[in-house]
């Protein structure tokens, strides 16, 4: 059912035990919306565990520095940034006993009892930042920080188009109330792993061209990733945004063998591309300029019939 | 002769005829400040005309948008983001007669008859933005724009550490104004020419590491830059700040050969050692976290040094 932020902070306020689950393959926007719920709940004298089906990457340690562990048998569940409960891995079953779940995507499942949503929000932490407003928590260093990662990680630090006029005033908000941004935005925009570094190497070597540079394409095999040690999801699914990257590429194609011969392409495309209707030829689909489908058929073939397609979609759009 | 907000724009409203000044090896700063300034004041019904020394990037073409061409003899010469009128090149003399400045470099010269200085503001396209609303201007999209790229641009996109709560609100405004930050961000934080790329390339594949990863090296030589075509000034400085990114770098240096076997390095550096103090070693100088010195010693003896000192500071830092 969905309710208004008032109606989830009275709930929030009423009860105690929580346990807040954040999503699977966790980003800063599910861990910085988990900390900065438990830590506020915590300082209003109520019990409140966050967890994690998923290892939470080091980067994302001084999060915890806004919550206390906390023993105690949980009464009530609140999932964060979970659109849908199979995301939650192994935590599931408990996700589907949720008392609450407070969320910014529009493809929200409302599998809680109550779902506080907010669509047209860049990121989660933007709305769980209301309902910390909205339950008289005085926010700290510690919480500001979360709230701020989970902001900026979600817009790729205010550079995405989902970022809008209230995104940058609530980081302004937070900045007054002592997130530490610089630091967090070299954690996690300037700070790159070794691993990632051979990652970005050997993709960069690997890129093909076609169509006299409007179409690049890189790969990522089974046996690439078995190779590059030290590197984490972030990394691997950050590959699809970088052939389109490129000047003059107006579709920029990621393949991934996700098991022996089995690839899942990633396109990517400008303004007079779309890209889900090319996936769709291929029984996959998504956005307008983000979408991907999977291929069966080895991987020469694949990558064949995908630039025919691509091909083809720029012949229609004059861009041969 | 320092001046404040409502000095500038009582004098920017009771003159005409203007010529704006941008400095040379421009960035969306100062083409931010001088495209949107001149736009106002044409919308104030005066005739204004924006000029830099140097090449303007293709990049910054949608600037242009904000001003129309006007062909007049200027009377008032006012400088937008310029410290100190040797940075406008082969415009230097024009500079000397500059009427007014705009600025936020704590290191202006106060060269100009009046100078309007906000040494806290992370880009001078802010302070612009307080005159041309001082001055009471409609500003419209094309306006937004040109402020919003000073702004994006200066800040590293709102990731730097000089990003203040004032940055973001500046932001929210721009955007509410029409800016078109998603389009904007794509072209200066996305895109990358092939030249870019293959200058990356190269950097990475010729990084070398000294005392177990804690220091990085990169190297530019002339010869290199001959064989890389299509990089521009921008990608060449840019370089400094990669070997830093790298995971448990304490110091990142790039040496670029200026001339013939005379090389300029630059260095960067985490909380804990003072670049400045490695660079006076060598005469050099700077800030605590970036600084920059000269050898005219060969390469591989200036290397050598360098790594030397950096070497020792490490060991006094505690960080061997």
């Amino acid at each position: 059912m969905k309710i208004e932020l008032e109606q989830a902070a009275d709930f929030l306020r009423e009860n105690d035990d929580y346990l807040i689950l954040m999503h699977a393959n966790p980003d800063g926007d599910t861990l910085g919306c988990g900390f900065s719920l438990c830590g506020a709940l915590q300082r209003m004298g109520k019990r409140a565990r966050a967890v994690c089906p998923d290892h939470i990457p080091a980067r994302f340690d001084y999060l915890r520095e806004a919550v206390e562990e906390q023993q105690f048998e949980p009464q009530n569940i609140v999932c964060v940034d979970v659109a849908d409960s199979r995301l939650l891995g192994e935590l599931k079953e408990l996700g589907d006993k949720a008392e609450l779940c407070i969320d910014h995507h529009i493809s929200n499942l409302d599998y809680a009892k109550r779902t506080l949503l907010r669509a047209n929000y860049a990121a989660a932490a933007e709305l769980v930042f209301e309902v910390i407003k909205a339950l008289g928590v005085q926010i700290d260093r510690a919480l500001a920080n979360c709230l701020y990662t989970g902001i900026a990680t979600d817009t790729g630090c205010f550079k995405f188009s989902n970022t809008k006029a209230q995104t940058h005033r609530y980081a302004a908000e937070l900045m007054e109330l002592g997130a530490e941004c610089g630091k967090i935005n070299y954690l996690h925009f300037d700070l790159k792993t070794k691993g990632r570094l051979a990652l970005e190497q050997h993709i960069y070597k690997g890129m093909k061209f076609f169509e006299g540079g409007k179409i690049a394409l890189v790969c990522l095999t089974l046996d690439d990733m078995s190779r590059l040690v030290d590197i984490d999801s972030d990394d691997v699914s950050s590959i699809a945004s970088i052939p389109r990257q490129i000047e003059g590429v107006e579709i920029g194609i990621s393949f991934k063998e996700k098991k022996n011969g089995v690839f899942k392409a990633s396109l990517r495309s400008g303004e007079k591309i779309n890209s889900a209707l090319i996936a769709q030829k291929f029984g996959g689909g998504g956005h307008d300029r983000a979408a991907g489908c999977s291929f069966d058929c080895g991987y020469e073939k694949a990558e064949e019939l995908l630039i025919a397609e691509c091909v083809k979609a720029l012949r229609e759009a004059g861009l041969e």
